[in-house]
C-alpha cells in the first residue's frame, strides 16, 4: 500500500495518523487538504511531504483551470506559499515546491492545460527520483551495517515517510535481505509514536524481525551490548553535517558516541541546506501541548499544564559517523564532503 | 492526601493507577491485595512499597489471628514471602520486610495481639521515620541546587512515592520553598508516565512552576542550556554507588554528563544495598509488552509483536554528582563514603 498516489487527477494518500489500527485511504482533489494533512501529520515524513505538496499544486492548478473566475498563476502560485508554510524543519517542502515554482515560471507561453501536464509531470519525476534515491541510499547504507547488525533506529523512514522504499529503513531492509540484520530496535518516538505506529506496522509486514522499546531504553541497550549501530533519518542536513530529525535524534547521537556505536544518518540529496550553515539556524517546529498530555482523546497528564513539545532536534555533525545519500557515503570532515556531494551528483 | 493511610487495622491506599483523571482510595484488611497492589504499581515507588508492605504484614497477622484454623507464625511468615516477591530491584522492600521479620522472631513469649501490636508499631515508625528521612534529605539537597535552578526529574519521587514530601521531588519542593528553583522539567517517563501521571499531579497540586517533556527531549533542553542540574531518586543504591533507577535514569546521565551538568541522587539509607558491590548484579525487572505496546486498552503498535521493557536501569557511579540520603551528601569515591555512612548514621 503506498503512502501517496496521484491517479486521474486525484492525490490519494493513506491517512497515517490512523495506523496501525485502521488502513484508511483519503481522496482529494483539494490542495487545502493536502496543506491539512501536512499539518495534522497524515501524511509526514521529511521526503514524503515534499512530494505531496508537489501533487498538491497540481491539484491547485486543476481547480483554478476547472474556475473561470479564478486567475490562474495567482492561485498557483498561493498553493506553493500554502503547503510551503505546512512545517518549518524539513527542507525536502521547499526543494520540491522550488522545482514546482521554476516549472510554472518557465511556462508562460504555455496554456494551463498544459501547465498542469507539466506540473503533473514534475511531481511525478519528483516521486519517482525519490524511490530511486531509496534504492541507492539503501545500497550505501547496507554496506556499512556490521554482520550481525543489531540496529536501533527512530521515528520512522520507510515506505510511508518516502517515495519509496526508505531511507534509514531502507538501508535496514537491504541489510536484511542481505542477512546482515540480526535484530531492529524501534524507539516507540513519543509524543506521535510513529516508531511503535508505523516502523513497527512496516517491519512486521516485511518480516523483519524487530523490537519496540520506550525512548528511554535507548542507553539501556548500548550499555548492555544490545546494540552494535544506529541509523536515523534526516528532516534538513546543514551545509557542516548538523542534522535536525525527529526529537530524541540527538539524545541517541550523545548515547551512541559515548558506546562507540556508529551513528549514521541516512537522507536523499533534497535534504540537503547548503545555505544553512549550521543547526544552529535550522527552525525547529514546537507542536502542541495536548501531542504530550492527550492520546486519541486520553487524558495522559493533569488539566491545565504546559508542556514543552519540540518536534526536532539538532545533532551536531560531530556525532554522525557517516551521512548516507544516493550520491554515497560523506564523512567528516562534513563541509567539504556534503559540498562535493551537491553540486557533483546531486543538483538535478 | 497521603498515598498510604493504616486506620482501625485497615490499610488505604490512594490508587495511583488512576491518577491523575480519578483519585480513588482502595481500604483493605487483606495483604494478597497489597500484593497485587504493588505489582500492579497501584503501590509504587521504592519507599512507598517497603511502607506497604510492612503494613501488609500486618494485616496478614490480623487474619491469622482472627482465624483459629490457621497457624499464625507460619501465615506471617507466608506474607513476608509474599510480599518480597512483588518486585525484585527496589531493596527497600527487603529492608522493611526485614524489619518486620525480626520484630516476629523476636516475638515468641507474646501473644498474637501483642505481636500484632508490635508489627503494626514497627510499620508505623518505617512510615513516620521514612518521611522524616525525606525531610532531612530535602534540606541537604535543596543546598545542592544552583539560585536559578532549572531542574530536570525524571519519574515520581514526591508524595506518591514515599512517606513524606519525597526524595528528589523533595528536593525539588524545598528549593522552590527557598525561592531557588526558576522551573521544573519533568521527564513523561514512559511507558508508565509517573512523570506526566503523578509528577506532574504533584508540582501542579505544590504550585510549582513547572513543563512537561519528552524522555527524548532531554538532550535537546541541555544543549540549549534550559537545565542546570538532574535531581532523581533510586530503587536500589550499590555498595560502589551504581545506581538502580526508573528506566531512562541512565540516558539522563550520560547526556548530564556530556554537557557539564550536575546528576543528583536522592535517596533514603533504606535504598542503600551494602551487599550488592556493583550495579552489574542488580536484578532488573522486566514488565509486560503491553505496557508499551497498550494504553488504558487502546492500541499503540500493531498486534502479535515484541517489545522490550525493562522498568529500571543502571546508572554507574562516574555519572553521578552526588546521592544524597538523610544521613548528608555523599560524593566519590563512593565505596568509601556510602559505607561510612551505612555503619554511622543510617543502622536503625
Amino acid at each position: 500500500m503506498r503512502a501517496l498516489e496521484f491517479r486521474e487527477g486525484l492525490l490519494s494518500y493513506l491517512d497515517q495518523t490512523r495506523l496501525p489500527a485502521e488502513e484508511i485511504r483519503i481522496e482529494t482533489s483539494d490542495y487545502q487538504e493536502v496543506a491539512r494533512a501536512i499539518r495534522r501529520l497524515a501524511v509526514r515524513g521529511a521526503p514524503l511531504i515534499g512530494i505531496a505538496a508537489a501533487y498538491g499544486v497540481v491539484l491547485a492548478a486543476q481547480s483554478a483551470a476547472r474556475n473561470a473566475h479564478a486567475n490562474f498563476h495567482t492561485e498557483v502560485k498561493k498553493s506553493i506559499d500554502v503547503l510551503l508554510a505546512t512545517r518549518p524543519t524539513a527542507v525536502n517542502l521547499a526543494w520540491a515546491l522550488n522545482r514546482t515554482r521554476a516549472v510554472l515560471q518557465k511556462s508562460s507561453h504555455f496554456t494551463e492545460l498544459e501547465i498542469i501536464a507539466r506540473l503533473a509531470a514534475e511531481a511525478a519525476a519528483i516521486h519517482r527520483e525519490d524511490s530511486e534515491k531509496c534504492e541507492r541510499i539503501s545500497d550505501f547504507g547496507a554496506e556499512l551495517l556490521p554482520s550481525g547488525a543489531m540496529v536501533l533506529t527512530h521515528c520512522n523512514t520507510g515506505a510511508l515517510a518516502t517515495g519509496g522504499r526508505g531511507t534509514a529503513l531502507g538501508v535496514i531492509s537491504r541489510a536484511w535481505e542481505q542477512r546482515k540484520v540480526k535484530l531492529v530496535y524501534v524507539n516507540e518516538t513519543r509524543p506521535l509514536l510513529q516508531g511503535s505506529r508505523l516502523t513497527a506496522w512496516e517491519l512486521k509486514n516485511l518480516g523483519i524481525p524487530f523490537e519496540l522499546i520506550a525512548d528511554s531504553a535507548a542507553g539501556f541497550l548500548m550499555q548492555r551490548g544490545l546494540v552494535n549501530c544506529v541509523v536515523v533519518g534526516a528532516d534538513r542536513i546543514a551545509a557542516n553535517g548538523d542534522v535536525a530529525n525527529k526529537i530524541g535524534t540527538y539524545n541517541l547521537a550523545v548515547l551512541a558516541k559515548h558506546h562507540g556505536i556508529p551513528f549514521f544518518v541516512a537522507a536523499p540529496g533534497s535534504t540537503l541546506d547548503l545555505r544553512t550553515a549550521s543547526g544552529k539556524t535550522i527552525p525547529i517546529e514546537q507542536r502542541a501541548s495536548e501531542e504530550l498530555t492527550e492520546l486519541h482523546g486520553l487524558r495522559l497528564a493533569p488539566n491545565n499544564i504546559r508542556a514543552y513539545t519540540p518536534a526536532f532536534d539538532i545533532t551536531p555533525s560531530e556525532f554522525i559517523s557517516a551521512i548516507i545519500t544516493e550520491a554515497g557515503v560523506s564523512r567528516a570532515p562534513y563541509p567539504k564532503a556534503l559540498q562535493t556531494l551537491s553540486f557533483a551528483e546531486i543538483a538535478a
